[in-house]
């Protein structure tokens, strides 16, 4: 009778721990939101945290927690009911969930991953390290250091990143020496930055790869991207990429040896330049799915996001190739106003066959905020050009 | 400072009052499911009525209420809280709806349409008298008017349908004459009935036909049907259908006749009977998304699911064509056991390009439930059929 007790009460207790949810996701933006619309079809049940009670995941996600992703206590109530955890977002408390997985929480990607990755210069470190080609750079930890560190090194013009908490383009700023010889331009940061010397590239393309648990590697076609320079975002994204076969190999090789080297599990996107030589450099990483991957919803055989899904779920990888050439245009916040709004022109083309509008679910438009994105997929990369040249043309996002 | 008042107690009332969601679902079944899916990405909510807690569109549903589909008070319940309601099933309280619709609630499509689906006597009635080509047949209220109207109307060899409340192939018997002439084979239905005569078709075709309120008509391409003769159940459908252009525009012609003249607004499945001699006949129709227009999630620019969206959305309608040939293949319950599943061969099939599992979420297993199906795309027909015999062969439901 003791024993039966004992084991009653193990299993008990063991069963009131189990988790709830299959998946955890860490920040609970259209990231999260589209992993989450992608394991739907298998019934997959989804915890988020995120610091807004109505972020683009959190209608769809089964359970939502509204709370900051520094918070140790939140992180660590999400992921003790979920079997596995992933993060849609890199600027989460490290710390935290560093500790979750030393007590044997399960996340995917590892912890240690994004710790490298959080920090740019530790990134290019690990690139310089690894045989992995990737633009000159030097590491400063304040303002006084840069001119020293320009001048050594002798970068004419350059980009200033800072290390830890830029994104979409937010922490980067490309300047020139001569600016800051002559006081034409302050120094923008004192904290730790890399100043990378700047590449003459002639394209900026992507590559999304994908690495399982047992070490089996897919990559996605690479993509192609046009930015506006004045947001530094994408705006436009092409994919296939127009490059040669010699480049296309180049960047699987690349992308495959960084995740292999970093024995990485999951999605990432490895962002690389590609200069008029067919040289490839690595620009930097991201252990996400990635606004350079949002076209595999449509264009390709398996999404960005059902990859990732296969992965946390222990299923096989997906079928990378592409279904239908594709272009991924950006729907960002009109630079001249902040609030409720609507997409102008949706009806329009909402008529063109091959169109898919993903709208966010953000209340507020806010300048370059990312409000959502439109795929467009045809038969030849000459009709997707063009149906998105038309787009770009009808469309705004203007107050509601 | 009365007026004030007044105004602010009208327009809370007004307030309390408006529907909380944009879309009300009758059934929280595998269609309702995926018109949820095809809705999220345009950030619409939808509010469900199901009997039970946990079907397949509960854990996405914004709101559901758990409730008989025959229960007025519950059917009133979910329609007040929606600004337009449609239906995934048939077999819902017609009165209830009619009550509400008389009341100034939207419904899409008209409860009309579905009182007149809803009844198979009525719905050849009104082909016959709408010179919509179909099968010759016969109304029976009871078993007893069986043999006096199959001599009178020379049918040798006949279906017999319940004029209500059949699904699924259920409530439908195949049958001879003379099986009830020698005593071989009893009456199997005292209910009112339909007895249509047997055609010998060629082919069993179904068009899923769209149109918005405006009156704008869309068809999907024909596809074309194996049928599991023992389950009468659609197994394997495949698109486009292999039929002559001169079959194609019949078929799309009697689709939009019919939705033209019941004036009805939705997505409507049109199931054809293809003869020997070209002649198309129209065998019944469904009021819904249906099992023969799944494949278009995958295989067609825009969805059944995503059309009937924006059709209730009140948006235009989508481009219909096909991306890729498709097949699509029911998952059904084996009939070997009913509880607790799995699918075996899931990960084997999951390797493979263009092949798109759906589970609908259903706990239990029973013989020929449809517990999920499976779309297949590829660039051509011949590929798509290789892998669709491919997967039959390979999957399996088996006890968990």
């Amino acid at each position: 009778v003791f024993i039966t007790l004992f084991v009653y009460c193990y299993k008990k207790n063991t069963f009131d721990k189990m988790p709830k949810y299959d998946i955890g996701i860490i920040g609970g933006g259209q990231l999260g939101k589209m992993l989450i619309e992608e394991g739907i079809r298998y019934n997959v049940s989804y915890a988020t945290l995120d610091p807004e009670a109505n972020s683009p995941a959190s209608p769809i996600s089964h359970h939502h927690i509204t709370g900051s992703l520094n918070d140790a206590a939140k992180i660590e109530e999400l992921v003790q009911q979920c079997k596995v955890t992933t993060y849609e977002i890199e600027h989460i408390n490290i710390e935290a969930v560093k500790t979750l997985a030393d007590s044997g929480h399960k996340f995917i990607p590892s912890p240690n991953i994004l710790e490298m990755v959080q920090d740019k210069g530790l990134q290019k470190q690990f690139y310089a390290e690894n045989n992995i080609p990737t633009s000159p750079f030097v590491v400063v930890n304040n303002s006084s250091e840069w001119l020293p560190a320009l001048h050594q090194n002798n970068f004419i013009k350059f980009a200033a990143k800072l290390r830890r908490g830029g994104y979409d383009g937010k922490g980067v700023v490309l300047m020139q020496t001569s600016e800051i010889e002559n006081d034409s331009f302050s120094i923008p940061f004192n904290e730790p930055c890399v100043l990378e010397s700047f590449v003459n590239c002639t394209k900026e393309i992507s590559v999304i790869v994908s690495r399982d648990l047992k070490g089996n590697v897919q990559c996605f076609d690479p993509v192609e991207m046009e930015f506006d320079e004045v947001a530094n975002l994408v705006t436009y994204l092409i994919c296939p990429a127009q490059i040669s076969n010699k480049v296309k190999i180049t960047s699987y090789n690349l992308a495959t040896k960084i995740v292999n080297q970093l024995d990485a599990v999951g999605i990432f996107a490895i962002e690389l330049f590609v200069l008029e030589d067919e040289t490839v450099l690595v620009n930097e990483m991201a252990p996400r799915p990635h606004n350079s991957g949002h076209h595999t919803i449509e264009g390709c055989y398996t999404s960005q996001y059902e990859q990732l899904n296969r992965i946390l779920l222990g299923k096989p990888l997906g079928d990378t190739s592409i279904a239908q050439p594709s272009a991924m245009i950006n729907i960002l916040g009109s630079l001249d106003f902040s609030g409720p709004y609507i997409l102008f022109g949706e009806d329009e083309i909402l008529k063109m066959a091959g169109v898919y509008i993903h709208m966010y679910g953000k209340a507020q438009s806010k300048p370059n905020r990312k409000l959502g994105h439109i795929t467009i997929i045809a038969p030849t990369a000459k009709e997707v050009k063009e149906k998105a040249d038309y787009i770009l043309k009808t469309i705004s996002i203007q107050p509601n």
